[in-house]
């Protein structure tokens, strides 16, 4: 899917060091003792979560001087290193891989071309190789061809079972604690949250509600064009290889724009793809909260920044600390990283 | 705009003779005396409105054989001639025609360029004369150039005063009170109500939250490229003069798709160009509704079906009818067409 082609490029570069890097180890969070009232337990005593509670208090302070009514209260989030993790490579991209090893036995020219033949060999150097245009026919033959309803129900089997190649946790487990307690405060407060993510929308939308409590309508990712078509005499709805929204730095505040029409008033990303999202929140009126995770922290999760190849923080960065922006520091912001296992028998 | 070109081929066919129709007379509405739990006191008792009730009891009946969890209770209104009225022309038009005159003085180009000159001198004969190009020549110089927020600026200015040509009541007058009760009743029963409509999205988000209930985030419309700039150091959006999702026929369960996510389990309409989108929700598992309007009032409001050019009933009608869907007599369902007119002294 050329929607993948710029993102391809760049992990391709990257893949094979990647998958060699070293694993995250989490261990269990102990049991943390807190104010019952605490709404963001997992977050630290600091200056980010001073910074968010009281962004809260201010807009939702009725008669104050920065109160924003309800239904102006939008927050959107990136997904990918935002919400869950994102090494040692989109999960999106390890769900493409199981595809194309699943759809195998109907495809016997994939034995001998490329970078098919590659990755059902398992030699992730041979599918480097293939560079840009191997991923992008990756994605094009797992994500296009096929109705919407057969590619979520695809989405909805793989996801529930579908492990960290590292930690071998389930991929809805690696999600972060400290965001699921974010997402939950913000909605209490009467916050509508949106995902705004690069992530292909309909990879999302299938299981969103349940890991995050987003609804499908309240996800926004990029996609590609769809072609109604009627079989067996009814409707469906066709994905095609052609791009519609590349949903990525630029593509950010055109997805918020063409799909949800209001600007949020707190924007939250981990890299400088969320930059022009982040830019386009605060550029509104009145209170307004911009906040970026940093992952540097190598013992329960990954380390990474100014020079990742793929998910650089660096431009965001710098902006962040010149605008005053809250930059959250994953080793120093967080008690816990990752929710307790729900499937405990997945666990290494 | 490219995205009115068919649209416009359409209404310079019928522009000269239908500015030249006759006007619809709304009369007071009587006080009507209901029960007081009847949440559609506009509707006539009769197979439409009982259509309705029957169909909310059942899907929120909870432990019910076709209770609908409320997450999934999305229902999908079209807006032009299901929500508001759309004759003697759509209302957006009337907008672009406005917006000509309000931009005369900075193109005195304009005073001899077609199809400008013609609609800066009354002489409609003369637009019509420039044809589809003309419009989409209108369409573009009015709806792309500027920023979103200047865009949404000047329709929230226009439709606070805008008023229809021929009954003289504010544009948002002209709106069905049959259908805020029905939109009141869905949203009571914990529907999440969405306008799907060819209309332009940025055209209608400025006021569907204030008019229906409908924020911004649930209106899918038809909709132009954008494209992020910095201007003085601050992000805007430029409207392009390009298309982006033409929100009409197989257009709406496009458009349902690619911004909603997720099938609706009830759909309203009244011509033509929705019945794909009521097919769409038609199509999906489990209890469902579809209604169409029927325009078969010429005294209250106006007759239009089978024949019209613009906004053609007939084909839908068709399949409503052999499918047992709703068909809305405006005539005998309706007790009350329009609200009581907020400004008074427009009225006539």
């Amino acid at each position: 899917m050329i929607a993948w082609s710029k993102r391809g490029f760049l992990l391709v570069l990257i893949f094979t060091a990647a998958c060699g890097g070293s694993a995250p180890t989490e261990t269990a969070a102990p049991p943390v003792t807190v104010a019952p009232t605490d709404p963001l337990p997992s977050w630290n005593d600091g200056s980010s979560k001073r910074a968010i509670l009281d962004f809260v208090a201010r807009v939702t302070k009725e008669g104050g001087p920065e109160f924003v009514p309800v239904p102006e209260r939008i927050a959107t989030f990136d997904n990918d290193g935002t919400l869950w993790a994102e090494k040692p490579v989109p999960f999106q991209l390890l769900f493409a891989f199981d595809r194309v090893k699943a759809l195998a036995p109907q495809r016997p020219d994939w034995k001998t071309k490329e970078p098919f033949a590659s990755l059902l060999k398992g030699d992730m150097a041979g599918v480097a190789a293939a560079g840009v245009k191997g991923v992008v026919q990756i994605m094009a033959a797992t994500h296009s061809g096929m109705t919407t309803e057969e590619f979520s129900q695809t989405v909805q089997a793989w996801i529930s079972t579908a492990k960290h190649p590292e930690t071998g946790r389930l991929l809805t487990d690696m999600v972060y604690q400290p965001m699921l307690e974010l997402l939950a405060y913000l909605r209490a407060n009467r916050f509508k949250t949106f995902i705004v993510s690069g992530g292909g929308v309909e990879f999302m939308r299938p299981w969103t509600e349940r890991v995050y409590g987003i609804p499908p309508e309240q996800v926004v990712g990029s996609s590609g064009k769809l072609k109604l078509e009627v079989r067996d005499g009814q409707p469906v709805l066709i994905k095609l290889p052609e791009v519609d929204l590349i949903d990525d730095k630029e593509g950010k505040p055109v997805g918020i724009q063409s799909r949800i029409g209001r600007r949020p008033i707190a924007a939250f990303g981990n890299s400088d793809g969320d930059l022009q999202m982040l830019q386009w929140a605060m550029a509104g009126r009145g209170a307004r909260f911009a906040l970026f995770v940093h992952h540097d922290d190598a013992t329960r999760e990954y380390a990474y920044d100014r020079a990742d190849k793929l998910q650089q923080f660096n431009k965001g960065w710098d902006e962040a600390v010149a605008r005053g922006w809250t930059v959250a520091s994953m080793k120093d912001d967080w008690n816990t990283v990752f929710p307790p296992a729900k499937d405990q028998a997945s666990r290494k």
